[in-house]
């Protein structure tokens, strides 16, 4: 028995064409070739993928499944994204919809280590939502963000994370900045806890891993579709210790996001997937939204769940809003607005973590 | 005087709104905070992105140009990627089409090293147009794909790639594959080149450059968009005598494909670009096939050019049409249609480079 990886496309076809267009998606991310010219019996029988099912949504629109042999991955997150979307992504009429993963390969990737509960333990909390705020402008220098850092921390935010734009740069560079910042929260001897941004090559982020560990800290913030999939799964994989964020920069492709963060990033391991919420910045609607959320935290394969961190854009007058949408396992990610009060940042620090704590004993 | 990328993102929006919508991307692609809270000086003066220009093209399409400091880059490709269009690729009205960068950040990534006439000169070839075919299907072994090459050679090809679906599977380890398929080619004596494609983490790809140039080779496959820009950097950097073809999966986002393969992927090094060609199995017109390859080719900032290959789908049927299209500097790859002739792979392999050579001489 081969184990086979079920894929589902959503393709925007006429209903004439789209028996085609779907046997054209099995040959593309399998074989690529003509299937009558295939001599190979095994290849025939086990690699060329099928179509399972199309399903007509109406419209225009066909939700297409697809098996390809899980032989063809491997226990490579590149390779995954290459068999399951590498040239189809290149159609701007496909979308990849949703996977079922054979268990053995989500064993081999093994999901998040810490999940929920861990993030909690790390800073305190019971089961109660975890707040979260950014470091940044660009720009300033690590004395100025370790400033920041400090404040959110007395105004008694979970987590601070660096503005994802944050990497190695001279004004700011990475070591300097984790040292100044992590020595910034250890003196005021709080639970608050700081994860830089990951940046640079595979060997570039793994320094970076050591700097941070050598300053004390235990969470990292890494963008999977800019490091390349492969390289945050080798990270995750060799630093169990690590919790380890995950950042949307780059996924604007045609990944429908509750695979992409609910289903992928956390079979690769991330212990918290950010994302952009609705009514923010970007144009995720709440289904969307409430779809990456379930994809994240529902029971699955065994997994740890990872924890949603919805995010762009978001205020301190929406907390109420946000947690009665997404209940309690849940990050509150908001950092221009916390910012915009300046002087003030301590005291709407304040406010936003009050906020999540009255909420939760209503 | 700081140095500035210039980036051109197209816009869907109406006219009211446009003027709004260019000071977003310019502040989501630098600060990514409310501006009026920024205290410093220096980051008000150079690093918060500001709107050069908003032309209307028509239909509700805008082309906003933006500034962004080339500082918050550096010298990392995947951080390039993350400050260009990190956040803004989530919108899915928003094209990155286009990008001015200063000729320090240029002569930071370097560009190819071999280009078209290092490619000419390792088989052999005067100014003219290069043939390319792939080894395929997934799923054959080692000894199956070696015996398509030999008869690939002796068709007179001047390159086989591995298909890109190729990685390091069971069916097909890649040191195996590597070794069985140079000595093949070793054996005809012929001036064949072969490029295996690189998968897996970074560490994983430096392996297998060194299992490829251990088997004689000196040209391999990347898939940037898989490996992370930034690992593809690094690997261009390491390996000057290796000649690195950029493959295009994953890259469907919206990311114009003349500044991805033509511009950005020439900067990092790409000696080659394969792309998919219009009238094949994509949706790439001809004047966007027209544009990725003059990006590739035109003098620009003393770079080396990157030879264009388009694919997807192409026949030798196909060949006088595309010569005639783009002139000789171009490679000409044909997979499916020459493993569709099977036991006649050779005389078909035979017609193609014929064909090719012919043109030239009319």
């Amino acid at each position: 028995m081969q184990s086979i990886v079920k894929a589902t496309y959503r393709v925007r076809s006429d209903a004439h064409s789209i028996e085609g267009r779907a046997r054209a998606i099995a040959v593309e991310q399998s074989v690529e070739m003509p299937v009558e010219a295939i001599d190979d019996e095994m290849v025939r029988a086990e690699i060329v993928g099928r179509v399972l099912d199309i399903a007509d949504r109406g419209n225009g629109i066909f939700a297409v499944q697809i098996a390809l042999a899980a032989e063809t991955i491997g226990a490579d997150a590149g390779q995954l994204m290459n068999m399951l979307f590498g040239n189809s992504s290149i159609h701007d009429d496909v979308i990849l919809e949703d996977i079922q993963f054979p268990s053995a390969l989500v064993g081999t990737f093994g999901g998040p280590r810490h999940g929920p509960d861990g993030l909690r333990q790390r800073v305190g909390a019971s089961r109660r939502p975890l707040t979260c705020s950014a470091l940044k402008p660009q720009g300033l220098s690590p004395i100025k963000l370790a400033d920041l850092a400090r404040r959110f921390a007395q105004g008694g935010i979970d987590y601070v994370k660096d503005d994802h734009g944050l990497a190695d740069q001279a004004y700011s560079p990475f070591t300097a900045r984790v040292e100044e910042i992590a020595e910034a929260l250890r003196g005021l001897g709080g639970s608050t806890r700081y994860m830089p941004s990951l940046s640079g090559d595979l060997d570039a982020m793994r320094a970076q891993i050591g700097a941070a560990r050598a300053a004390g800290l235990d969470a990292v913030m890494i963008a999977p579709m800019i490091a390349g999939l492969a390289n945050a799964q080798r990270l995750i994989r060799d630093h169990p210790d690590i919790a380890f964020f995950a950042h949307p920069s780059l996924s604007g492709s045609r990944i429908a996001p509750p695979l992409l963060f609910g289903k992928i990033f956390r079979m690769l391991g991330a212990d918290a997937v950010i994302y952009p919420n609705y009514g923010g910045r970007f144009g995720y609607s709440p289904e969307t939204c409430r779809e990456i959320a379930r994809a994240a935290l529902e029971e699955r394969d065994g997994l740890t769940a990872s924890l949603p961190v919805p995010a762009g854009g978001m205020t301190v007058g929406r907390v109420r809003d946000m947690l009665d949408f997404y209940g309690p396992d849940i990050m509150l990610l908001i950092g221009g607005d916390l910012l915009a009060a300046r002087e003030r940042l301590v005291e709407e620090t304040k406010a936003f973590v009050g906020a999540v704590l009255e909420h939760r004993s209503e």
